[in-house]
């Protein structure tokens, strides 16, 4: 396919999360990359642009997954009985260690990068461990797949144990920098992110080095933020002076005030925490999963959607178990549905378009103008086929999308396209 | 096969709740239908039984469902955006009157019987409609696939619109009893049992008659209880006499005393209740992406457990999104975390085992001996293949079980047996 192409189907996307935008067997035009726009009928200007014809298939925006852990990708839907201190230190750190090895890290990450390949997901923000070998490995697998993601070289210099911590501050920012030179000369789409871990495992001269990073190459950023309540108890306890979680970040620059940054959870922001990030233009990134399996709790995201946070979802491999992000979605609306019934009724449930919002224009715009049919938008688009699931009756668009929220299985993505880009059509 | 016959392969199943029982490389001895004994070789006096390998797949149980609507499957994962009264009324009745047409009921019976047989049930308890003739349909097809099943004819003689309401209670009385006497010609593995849709739906006229039947015909009773809050208190405007919501139906001798029971959700049973349940051996059917999705709150089934209560799981199709009872398995352990860190911390997460063993023994207790595989059980036995997630190094078979918890998808299942007849390998 050249840059210039219709694709023919069932087309839903999300402008707002109020609604979704149907065009029932309509035309989707891509241009040099870009959306042009979405008709009835194909307008006589693009006449001559090759056709892709999905027929009664449903042709919808790419997913974005704003969170998730590639190493752990390995042990994934196991081990789910602790919460997140025991289960870092008894399942996630002994599994990240692994890729010191960079054939280990090889054959990982190929079926790692396989599968987010087949997903419906186009775009994604990922942690890669500590290592500069193995993340760059990562790196140039998800280069050859097509996708555009952001992906971190792990910073974490304390609270762990020797067999993953970086020696020191020093010997920390100088691995991410030497990766992050080799990162702007060997790839295009997979771009690098600032990632300290998370407050615990950062000294406070491994952050002072990273803000100096950031601001030197201009980089965004990623990390975790309120998730445990232990957690946050231990923030607190090791930066006594901040105000409140994200301000053990702020104090150093690294909370969205100079570059984007992303945040995953925030189960437990409070009233000040929003308002640092509204201010900062921080993302939250929204992991319903794994804040069940962790048991940590319900993020309130109605609440940050009405205070105009930025948010998006994620999967959260492996605290959650799959790069599924139509599960995400689905996990997303259950979990608003039981925060409603016990916990706040004040905050309604969340909608099957306000979910699928989030999944695609809400964490697209960390990438730009992504996540919508809107013209000018980039053309992400997948393809999805629901035959599978037959049916006495006719089913509306919005109604089957809703079921590819709750029921959709690897073999009904049947095509991605990623910035104009063809990356499969089977 | 014949009635005697030997499967090899990687065995789990659950005695008790607490841990696993796992024979890898092991063999799973049937003889005349009944489970004879697992070996890690075959014993010298099975030497001449066929033998099925099925390598390093592994073999469990047949899952047992406890509570699902089969009519409601056509708008399965659609309509997710009310509660159950609300839903009922919405949705679910339309969907229902539907199955009046018997050209309609066969088709949409088809493709719902079609998925249950390819999925890892073996038993299900289920609802039909009100309707004699399509319940039939669904029971024939039931019985041509192989499975051994429960299906009621629903009784509803009050509080729904006329094109889903019995005349009066003897209309639906006589009805149920002409049904009965048919299924006792027709069937030999799908059994009637009575199903007074909930107490809302049901005279006390009705009650009284199912009562006789049941007494007539020793038949077991499903039902609905405690799913609801506003459900719950209709249910005492309707039945001021009642002491609690299952006293509604004990009034009429219907709560489990002398017929084995199964009440769906219990989600909001008061001590009072649960002890009735208990006197009574009355079957909690727990349904938790239904009570999820309905947004009806978590039922608390480690209490339950610890209080000596007969527990399995539903899909509650369509209140739940899918016949996958592996997902079931996610969503009770997941609610169950939710549960104890928003509710009550006293009640520990649901773990892995406990779960499985729900979805099998405990449930399947409903059927006799079924869902073990301890000498004597009935040889119901589905065969795995998670050879699609690809692994680095070896996994344990109990983390390999996790992971068709959280990652089942439909050709993850192999081989099925029921009872010691093959149902399908392939």
């Amino acid at each position: 396919m050249g840059p210039n192409f219709i694709l023919k189907g069932n087309i839903c996307y999300c402008e707002t999360p109020e609604r979704f935008t149907i065009v029932e067997h309509g035309v989707l035009v891509c241009k040099e990359g870009l959306v042009e726009g979405v008709y009835q009928e194909i307008p006589e200007a693009f006449a001559d642009f090759e056709v892709r014809d999905a027929g009664e298939k449903l042709i919808i925006p790419g997913l974005v997954d704003l969170h998730l852990h590639a190493p752990q990708y390995t042990f994934r839907a196991t081990h789910m009985d602790l919460e997140l201190l025991e289960w870092l230190e008894n399942y996630a750190f002994p599994a990240e260690a692994k890729y010191k090895d960079a054939e280990y890290a090889r054959k990982a990450y190929g079926i790692f990068v396989d599968r987010l390949r087949d997903s419906a997901t186009t775009r994604a923000c990922m942690f890669g461990t500590l290592h500069v070998e193995a993340t760059e490995i990562l790196m140039e697998l998800l280069e050859k797949s097509g996708l555009h993601t952001m992906v971190g070289k792990v910073n974490m210099d304390r609270n762990s144990p020797d067999y993953l911590r970086e020696e020191s501050a020093d010997v920390s920012g100088e691995a991410t920098v030497e990766w992050i030179k080799d990162c702007k000369k060997k790839f295009r789409n997979t771009k690098p992110i600032l990632t300290p871990r998370f407050i615990p495992s950062c000294t406070d001269e491994l952050m002072e080095n990273l803000k100096k990073i950031q601001l030197h190459f201009q980089l965004p950023l990623q990390s975790h933020l309120s998730e445990n309540l232990s957690e946050i108890d231990w923030v607190q306890e090791l930066c006594p002076t901040s105000a409140f979680y994200g301000d053990a970040y702020d104090q150093f620059g690294l909370f969205g005030a100079d570059c984007p940054t992303i945040m995953a959870h925030c189960v437990y922001s409070s009233d000040e925490e929003i308002r640092r990030m509204k201010e900062n233009g921080v993302f939250v990134a929204h992991c319903p999963e794994s804040n069940m399996n962790l048991a940590s709790g319900i993020a309130p995201i109605r609440k940050y959607m009405q205070e105009g946070l930025k948010v998006g979802l994620g999967s959260d491999v492996a605290g959650g178990t799959k790069e599924d992000m139509f599960a995400a979605m689905m996990h997303a609306i259950q979990c608003s549905k039981l925060r409603w019934r016990v916990i706040d009724d004040t905050l309604a449930p969340l909608t099957a378009s306000e979910v699928f919002y989030l999944a695609t224009k809400g964490g697209g715009e960390f990438f730009g103008k992504v996540g919508s049919f809107e013209p000018g938008y980039e053309f992400d688009a997948v393809v999805l086929d629901d035959s599978r699931l037959k049916d006495v009756e006719p089913v509306s668009v919005a109604d089957r999308i809703e079921r590819f929220i709750y029921l959709e299985q690897e073999e009904d993505i049947r095509a991605k396209y990623v910035a104009g880009k063809e990356v499969f059509w089977r």
